[in-house]
């Protein structure tokens, strides 16, 4: 299994619901530094998982979505806490939706799977990772 | 699937007996700069995979068992070699120890593994992974 | 010159006024982790810069008042840009009032100067550095 | 599992031919800093997943082989578009045949997987994970 | 003093003349992670060494001018052992060029000094501070 | 000013004397990642600082003599607290003789300062920089 990673980061505000999150519940914020895995079986001709070029400009696209924004202010995270976890998540789906409409400049049923990791601070991480197909 | 991952560190002393560790057959010491990962399929209605600070306390009691040790001395590792990679899957039994009585506040059921990376330097580290169930 | 160098980190909202800032401007948030160095010129009878214990808990205590906090609210702040800069020099000052307390464990006058370093992310960071007599 | 990781580092100048590599079809180079990790099932009798002064040797003896060197000058790589993954299985192919020659001091029977990842730069890396039976 | 540092890479080929280099005096190349700092007294107006997004564009572009090149091809660079020590002054050189210029959006006298640190690998690099003034 | 830096790590054993240290009054140990940096004012013939195969190796010697080691029972440490920042002295005296003696392949008087960090953990590191002449 060959893999591709990319990193990027990006920085938002967001509050938490639920006694458990202490005083993460008033309105802070974090930067996220992401890695964007792809996963293949095999490499393409030019002996690729996908473009390096492309793999970095689509992770940004899909980052400057949420780059400098609250998101307790975004229509589609309306009563969801955005955790750590859910958005490693919620990019690996904006990553999948990309990768299955031909983006990242490869077929998309050669993709295997994405894996994309958040880490919140030095001590800290969440990854989600699901199969592409 | 969804992993969760904190970091922490432990100092201690050991030696090791076997020809094979030259020069590390001599009392000497480490520090382990410790990751614990938690992985579950889904999050739970928090939005979360365990609770961070919860994850962190947890690790950092296992942790606290051995800190500052010279683990020759402690009778549960005696006639054991406490290499990184040994250290790793006492440290992964006892997290999921506590996992199973419930400390993570979350279902035990709920948490499919738990992997333990030990890393003794920049240039070497460790890693148990198990299924927790 | 010996120097110990601590690290914690702090995670906060804030938005900036001044059209230089784009999309900053908008109410957004950042990870810092932050290394709080102090500097000496002769080790105390210890062997110590300061205690490190006592520099991982005055850093801890200078952070909290800013942690999971949205600076735009602090009164403290009214009226400033908290760029990544601003507040390395506002921990700064912060640690230098400990210090100057013997709340760091050492007289303050055998402190020379402390350094605040906050890494906003993978790629970008800031340093405050500051003679303490 | 447990998994068992060294890190080495190698330096090497190359070029790539199709238009999708850009500029990077220029004559220009990399330094791949590689992590090569050994996976078993169970530790041998010396408490190892395999000797990590082993590990180390044995990497440095398959990056040799490509250090300081231009990739499109030897032989073995003609014809072959050098990227980061295709190195990644490059080496791990290396490694896996001094495994089975038991160059790593172990049965390379109870040596179930290897993964090698190549980190070019702060952003991007690419990984190659292969059974060894 | 306040510092404000910002990250970028490049991948470049060459080779050194002299016994002293050894292997590497053969065509090589090297990943350099490239950090470039800006030291000012006082903050501007709005709370700022340099724009950061500025600084990042100023590097991006002097490092464009090495990217995916072969050094030893480059006339600027003939007869010139382009080490990793010599590359760290060469790139503040264009960085502080860059200042006097104004291209930074602050006043170069503002400006006090430059440091550009080039890591080479995990294990090894090199930096030039100089004065701007 | 150049500065030339080179990474390296020790596994010792140690225990400390006085109440400040806790529980680190116990047989433990710790890994220290060590980085050696070296500076001139000018480049060389060959553009270095000093040849860093060479400054890697002198390192390595250094480090050797306290490697695997319980410096609690090494002679020259006798009624010592052998300290992050006594050891960052310590190392820093030993590349000083090294350098004076010619060691580096450069003439000493060429090096102007030497500076020493170790880094005992991911949240914690000393440094000792001295003048060499």
């Amino acid at each position: 299994m060959f893999t591709l990673e990319v990193r990027d980061h990006v920085m938002i505000a967001h509050s938490f619901r639920g006694e458990i999150f202490g005083p993460a519940q008033g309105l802070h914020g974090a930067t996220y530094v992401v890695d964007a895995a792809f996963m293949t079986e095999e490499l393409d001709n030019n002996g690729l998982v996908v473009d390096i070029g492309r793999a970095h400009d689509v992770l940004k696209t899909v980052l400057a979505a949420l780059n400098y924004k609250n998101l307790d202010d975004l229509p589609q995270f309306a009563g969801t806490n955005t955790t750590t976890e859910f958005l490693a998540k919620h990019i690996h789906d904006r990553l999948a939706q990309a990768a299955r409409l031909g983006t990242l400049g490869r077929d998309a049923g050669a993709i295997s799977a994405i894996r994309v990791t958040l880490a919140e601070s030095h001590v800290a991480r969440a990854t989600f990772e699901g199969p592409l197909r």
